[in-house]
């Protein structure tokens, strides 16, 4: 609970109602507590091997000929950072006022890893997402160069690739200008997870560190293959660097890649715009990712301030009537001439019909496939406008940018943040952490259980403050039947 | 202090020196609480406006004929954000243990103006930054189409604006595009502060809304209005959102247009990098903004990983000896033939030689005058070749980027930035609270005194970790003479 | 025929086998002539309109307050440019070596319109192309600025704009950043072409300058609206400024938007690219513009040097068997684990099966419509991989990049393109020419027979040396069953 | 002497100056003859070297596994192009009617080097140019994939890298992502020229092809190579791609990475505009390469439309007074309230006050050093405005691009053009011509004597019609005092 104090004697839970200033005086000095702060435990290699078979020493970056760790360069496992900072103390006995912590991220002043005998992998699953050769660069430099590592191995095309091909030696010499590339050098793939043959291949390669960037696909597989990897006792340390452009893993602050997919999103929204604008009675229609959630979409929707309407799988919407989306492109055009439109790809999936087969399809995780809901729509838009307009012209654009969006290379944010990324989880690996996310937390980087995040999820949420002012900025329609 | 509980019996303030994880034992629940947390007061209207000339009502959102205002769409006063959220659980009565709160920002229920009675003035003062644009064009759209303002007024050309020239009336369709324009359309300038007339301006035109934009020297004159407007008991409200390409500003996360500097300076490294790797011992020379603070310097050599060594203001450096920037790069030369090196323009002031003129001069602030650190720089360069390396080829390639950084628009992730701040302005402007500056503390828009953001500075601190750690990874000496 | 002659007796017409030079020996000098070359005739007023009706004054330019037309400024009717420029000398006969010769564009000393009972009409018809915007401001600001017109009308949305809605004034104020968006502010429109209420439109209106800026059809229309201005004898001159982003209009060099839309063009190939060589047996698919011809699909292969296999419509090729595509993409997967395929959108029509209803279907100009060959290939790739490599992954990534290309504002060779284009539009149409175009053969600017070039086509010649050195480039199959 | 027939009586020395056609009645049609028409001579091994000793084999393209060479694929000696394409009718003994022709680009059906005995060297000397590693990647390519050359050499660091470091060996694998970075992977330098020892070096290593891709003091300098070359009867084949930004090399239709840099020059202006637009009185100052010819200002000026005055080396022009410049920005600020000026690098350089030093300072190629004509503009501007402008303000911004400039990497246009250089480049040299250079005439690739184009110049000519007609869509002051 957060047990609200106040030096004078303002009465927190006793609102004045007539100052509309929820009982707190703005000339008193307010005070409040956050407890408790619940710490998060984070898996070490020594939860499971005995201690005498853990070897520290003192980090190499002490040898480092060029810097000397200054006072305060080490961070330790008493360093924490909160998760939950946002309080409201009108409410004498919130459930929220309470925090969780986690353990700060960086490098410590000792090490479980002998450099010398360390061997480290470093695969990447899933679909592609900028900044993923960015975050493989910077794991074999910084390994490099901070750490003296140099036995660093590339798995080649996903998880299958730690069974069914070589591995590819890297140095810094052959990664140095991959960032400057989008993609993957390393190739990736989806499925292939066959968690015995990963764990023995593991062991055969006699590799001790494991990188994995994928998705919550992926991360569901690593935190199995932690699972085995701690109950056949290997000295090995797992982490995942969560790559998603979508944004939806839960925790941490965002994803890599996903600034620069809004970013390189304003050019499919911008071509929608001028295709609008050029016809009569234009609509620019584009669909852009987000399979269960809508952050692409609603950023770059908030970032163009061209688009009139943004539809995304966590909102409800419905076409025709009163307050449905026919009626609001109405008014749009009569005011405007012209509408843009952004979908995310799983919106309305429910609204779009399915012949029979369709129903039956399910993808590689066993849900149901995705309908194209921009075609769709730009479908029900022609038949709407042909019933009620017989003799004016309606132009429908769809722009459909998926590929041209997450092929890129990392804009500049985001390839400091796949940098900090790789640099902490390194950190994190050769102080012995295991079975662990690094990402940051309200800014901060932190480690948090691999676990928690594969089990997280970020959507957008339509009930709170923020989806609603967002929506004051775009000035759409709620599609709330009233 | 921190308060800090175990629910076993581990005892922080007793760390167990042998697991290395001063005192957590990471088989046991750790909790600890926060406490005090001051909740620092906001300033407004009511603090010096007797209650009965503050007519309130509903917010005009209340009638907006798209969307209705949900639960959990309107802050309260009582909604706040912790601002320190790192905590060393180590140290048993840590100083930084306790926390500051800030009010949210975000809509209010009821609002203390009137919109049809309301006028508004927006006004940009001192130099260029990317989303300049973006902000005014947000205010008056949002003024508009959310409050229904619809007197709404830009001041031509900075503070000389209020009282030598008519300020322009605005509306969304006149600024429909001005966000993708770089610098200001309403323009600026330096200097022209005077405050009886500036403050006899607002009330002559019977401004009660002031919006101002500009930076630290912006910022400490609109405290002085803002006192002044107190004085003379005006029913006006004023805010300011800080504009700084140089990211100089404390408190809150960044200010708007940095991350699109940061993007662009990739193009000037980009550049002397190819200049450098296409000559015989090439050097490339990067001179960034950053008068006091290196920021834009140390981004953009952190997102561009082509860059050798980066100094700013905050950092002592030295050319000759042992451990000195010519020794660095004769040994990058020696190893990769070329190297790049940015340098903020604030670096180096105090070993540039001044001529007697020089030393005199002051600008507008009364500062010495800032002299070309990167002409300087290029200058020793090649003298200290001449001197060592009488027949092999030195190319030294300059470049200084500042206006083409500056004048663009904001990319996506300022765009969306930008936006968020003029809403977050205007709701809190329409809600009463005055001398306010919005902006995000840990991620979250929060309304924080003007004056206490006037007085803050947010420079790169070489002590702590962050700086170490970036430090690593530029891989760049210290310059700690050993 | 190209009459020979040579100063020393060397004997063009028996070649000497022995020293591969085809007959010119390279120590003499040869010469030769071209003759006849055809001076096209140039329609103009004073065809069809008697000479008193036509009252000439000087240039307008004579009073520019700025600068003074000097000697050589003014182009005269004798002012001729080539066309066939390039000859076979080893042809005695050669019915190719006489030429065809051009007016040239450019200002002429006297015009036949009196700028202040000048009325201008501009229009966009048909699709998006990049440099519309700009050639509309051109027209608008040169007409202004240059010969002192202040009747300059924007007829809306195509030719239907003529008689069914309000002309827009334009003047260089409101056109002044036009050039910096994609599209047509002016907005655009397919179909619409109603040859007497269009006249009528001109007549009603007083329009007595006609520019017209559209494609094929556009231009076959626009010879209709001549022919019926020149048989009511109306003092009106017609201009057609080719746009067609296809660059599929004959006689002149190019049509501008062509370079930018190859430049826009790189991003979805390198994207295509990145797809490919970031998945396991990759194939990156590009579907680019141009339904009859291929030159965009070729430029951006040539530019880019990343694809594999261009199909375009003027190319016959095969999937299956011996020097087919699938043989092709087996031997470069095998290779590089990964290919790129650019199609032009007209390339294969006659290979993709057609439903009933398909081979009915006709577009608005009654052609059979165009099924989607990307779509198609994508398909049939998949089929062909499944039936031969059933336990080996392949992956096609197939992207559209239509809207993103066209809807871009032109880039710089472009712009000045489109500027030159308008302003020699704009010289030609006072100079009272009628029923023509302007544009650049072999580089110069010319003025040619608007029927000349409606009945004109561009079609990449597979037949050519030029096409032939082309396909060396890419190092792709010819297709040619052997 | 170009002779006019008429099918009709038009008698064209006797203009009927009723019709202001000079003489040409668009009625009857009218042809003419150009003669004579010289062919240029060309260079070829077989001048100097015996027949016997030079073995020809047929085109290795013959045996490509994968294209046919179809008829009309290869180019013979016969084919020519014009150079001299525009007449003035009007003039009945014109000394320009004449034309001269040079011999087509392209493959020959038989070539003068076995491929398995070929050794190519690339070298590429001064400074950069967008395009330079495309350049030199399609030389490898081409060499390699087309005629099977296997022994492809770049030499470092310019024409001192023939005698001073070892080459590097390169592949198709090597240089397969070169184009799409800036700059030269060879390295480049200045100077170094030391013709016996480079010949020396040529001959040591048994180079028996040499493509030097430089400007115009490199191209000087293989002419003395090529000399010295048919001196020793070497059977070496020399070609030379002319590499120069400023597009001051003649003959040849535009030189590569021109188009680049003009488009990159549009930033810089862009953000000058800004710049002068965002202030009170702005003038924004873009200097922008070309050191005795203004084309790049030129055409960037045309393509940007928003700059208000572009002073180049070929023109004259003065500050004060009555025409000047002062008086010309007065009006524009006056109208505008800012302005927009680009400057040449070369311009004005006979007004800038020199000291002694720079009187007598020589850079190294004897000439006098170029003072920053930009900087002493701005000096310029400030001083005039404090005399007569006490108290309104001036803001004056400089931006120097250069290095921005030059840096990036090739854009489409020149990226394929840099690809067709290199084509018909080996074509040549594989036929055995030396001493020469390939490039477009009139938009025809064709094969130009070395010695013709080193001293050649292609400068702005200022008398003529296109320069005139450019000013007038600038709309800038001729700076003819009147």
């Amino acid at each position: 609970m957060a047990a609200v104090s106040h030096t004078e004697a303002t009465n927190l839970t006793t609102p004045s109602s007539n100052n509309n200033n929820n009982g707190i005086d703005t000339n008193t000095t307010t005070t409040f507590s956050i407890s408790p702060v619940t710490l998060q435990k984070l898996p070490h290699l020594k939860d499971y091997i005995p201690q005498q078979a853990l070897k520290t020493q003192p980090n190499p970056l002490e040898h480092n000929p060029l810097y000397h760790p200054s006072q305060g360069f080490y961070i330790s496992h008493s360093d924490v950072v909160l998760r939950h900072i946002v309080f409201d103390l009108s409410e004498s006995f919130p459930s929220s006022a309470s925090s969780i912590a986690y353990h700060r991220a960086g490098p410590r002043d000792r090490v479980f890893f002998d450099p010398s005998q360390t061997r480290a992998a470093i695969v990447t699953c899933g679909g592609l997402c900028p900044g993923l050769n960015t975050v493989i660069r910077e794991l074999v430099v910084a390994l490099w160069d901070l750490y003296g590592v140099r036995q660093i191995f590339g798995v080649k095309a996903g998880y299958r690739g730690f069974y069914s091909s070589e591995p590819v030696e890297l140095n810094p010499n052959l990664v140095h200008s991959w960032h400057n590339e989008g993609g993957t050098v390393l190739e990736t793939s989806r499925g292939g997870f066959d968690l015995q043959k990963i764990v023995d291949g593991i062991q055969d390669r006699h590799f001790n560190q494991v990188y994995i960037i994928g998705g919550d696909g992926t991360m569901r597989g690593a935190v199995n293959i932690f699972d085995e990897i701690r109950r056949r006792k290997l000295n090995v340390s797992i982490t995942c660097i969560p790559k998603t452009v979508d944004n939806d893993v839960g925790i941490i602050d965002r994803s890599f890649g996903f600034q620069t997919a809004v970013e390189m999103a304003q050019q499919a929204i911008s071509a929608a715009h001028v295709e609008a604008e050029s016809a009569v009675n234009g609509i620019g229609l584009v669909k852009l990712m987000g399979r269960s959630t809508g952050h692409i979409a609603l950023h770059a929707t908030l970032s163009s301030r061209d688009v009139d309407c943004c539809l995304i799988p966590e909102m409800e919407f419905y076409l025709e009537g009163k307050g449905g989306l026919f009626e609001f492109l109405e008014q749009r055009l009569r005011e405007n001439r012209h509408a843009v439109l952004v979908v995310a790809e799983g919106a309305g999936q429910g609204m779009i019909p399915r012949t029979d087969a369709q129903k039956e399809e399910r993808d590689e995780s066993g849900n149901p496939v995705f309908l194209d809901v921009g075609g769709w729509l730009k479908s029900e838009l022609k038949k709407w406008w042909a019933r009620n307009h017989q003799n004016e012209l309606l132009t429908v654009k769809y722009i459909d940018p998926t590929y041209m969006i997450r092929a890129v290379p990392a804009n500049a944010t985001d390839r400091l943040y796949c940098t900090l990324l790789a640099h902490s989880a390194i950190h994190g690996v050769m102080a012995g952490y295991t079975g662990f996310v690094s990402g940051p937390i309200n800014g901060i980087y932190a480690y948090i259980p691999l676990e928690e995040v594969a089990q997280s999820k970020n959507e957008v949420n339509t009930k709170d403050h923020k989806w609603a002012w967002v929506r004051s900025v775009t000035n759409q329609p709620d599609f709330m039947k009233v």
